[in-house]
């Protein structure tokens, strides 16, 4: 199964207009970290809702690869937000991700957001993909 | 009550990084329009998941602004969203909103997303606003 | 497939602990009302959560069953319910069922909550089913 | 703050009706458990997504009263459950739940799901209390 390095490579590929770093795959889970840019930010000094949904579902996407490989065509069903507390503008965005659920059609995963260097989270996500016959 | 040129007033000036057509406020109701640019696609010609988020939560703020006015602060608590197809990639994502809920500290709407051009829902989402005190 | 004569059948054969009218079913929509009893009932002279949770998963399932007959194997995959108002502890609760998406191996659909005779909706909920393979 | 006796004492007074098992509180957490009865039972020897939603309710609620006291009257606002596996007929449901964020408005939490004596997940939720003024 695919690695940090090799997932590194699949999104700056794919996904060339948002940068993402992998901090962690494996055993489940993904650490992710993307940097906040001035098109991110809203007024009063945050960082937008959909800036932080978008973290959420390539954490997500990232542990689901590090555990199906990343030849399949998984696509996001649902993705269900809470926000908790607005995030810092200038810190980066991470996205803890541990899957809950891996079975043969559905994968279900839960998203935890922080501001990186603080460990209060700003919000939590749990999504569905759905994964090709 | 703000209108359609008040609220497109304000979401330039307020969100200049995202163009956002308001098309029709009013009775508990929005319509708004985004147009997909190449930052916005993902593999397999359609539009990424975070950008249709977008377009549902804007579409709520606008439905919820054009019912309690342009001065209060409200901010999203919650987001849940449904995919059901993937989006033209040359076509505007529309966002229908209607809301559900209008209380003195929550309101609640549902979103109904398009292409623009194909009458079938794309996604479906509804999403929960705080007011201030 | 099968009308309200036919789906009352069914449910009152395989749930036979839940009473459930079926009120309409058809053009992908459905429409269930069901009583509440004394163990429904909350402090506050209120209904439970659960209660309302049912009916939703309900009427969501008749929907589902009128639109694709009853020999399916359909499970409940995810729900997402939102309370709004304090149902009333005398009325029954009735469950509006619209299927927003039929796929081959998802379905979903939105159900608004009234307690009967009283037109402002008591909540509303977003569930997906399963089709087997 | 109130403990299990505690707990179990006001659960029993208030919710005659359902049988509940506080096993721990505490520590922005609660573990409780419900036995399964015939009238909760499903077709396929299985236990109904209702009452794994009712037991996600209450191990939230026993959580948030073990972190502000049984005085406030908080209600549940939103609930958005995942189901993964089917329960055992046969066996107790245990919901094992975590808050996520306390705040002076909202509480939101979630539940991890299982049937006693399999440590894999049947389902997990996540729910949102409104606390009054």
């Amino acid at each position: 199964m695919p690695g940090v390095s090799e997932l590194s490579e699949f999104f700056r590929t794919e996904f060339p207009q948002q940068q993402v770093v992998i901090e962690s795959v494996g055993n489940r889970a993904a650490r992710i970290r993307r940097p906040v840019d001035a098109a991110d930010l809203r007024p009063g000094n945050t960082v937008s809702g959909p800036f932080m949904m978008g973290v959420a579902d390539t954490a997500l996407y990232a542990a689901i690869l590090a555990e199906i490989g990343l030849v399949a065509l998984a696509v996001t069903t649902s993705l269900n937000i809470n926000f908790f507390r607005r995030p810092s503008a200038t810190a980066d965005v991470i996205g803890d991700c541990k899957l809950l659920k891996v079975g043969k059609k559905l994968i279900v995963g839960e998203v935890t957001l922080y501001s990186a260097g603080d460990n209060k989270p700003i919000a939590h996500a749990v999504g569905t993909y759905a994964l090709p016959d």
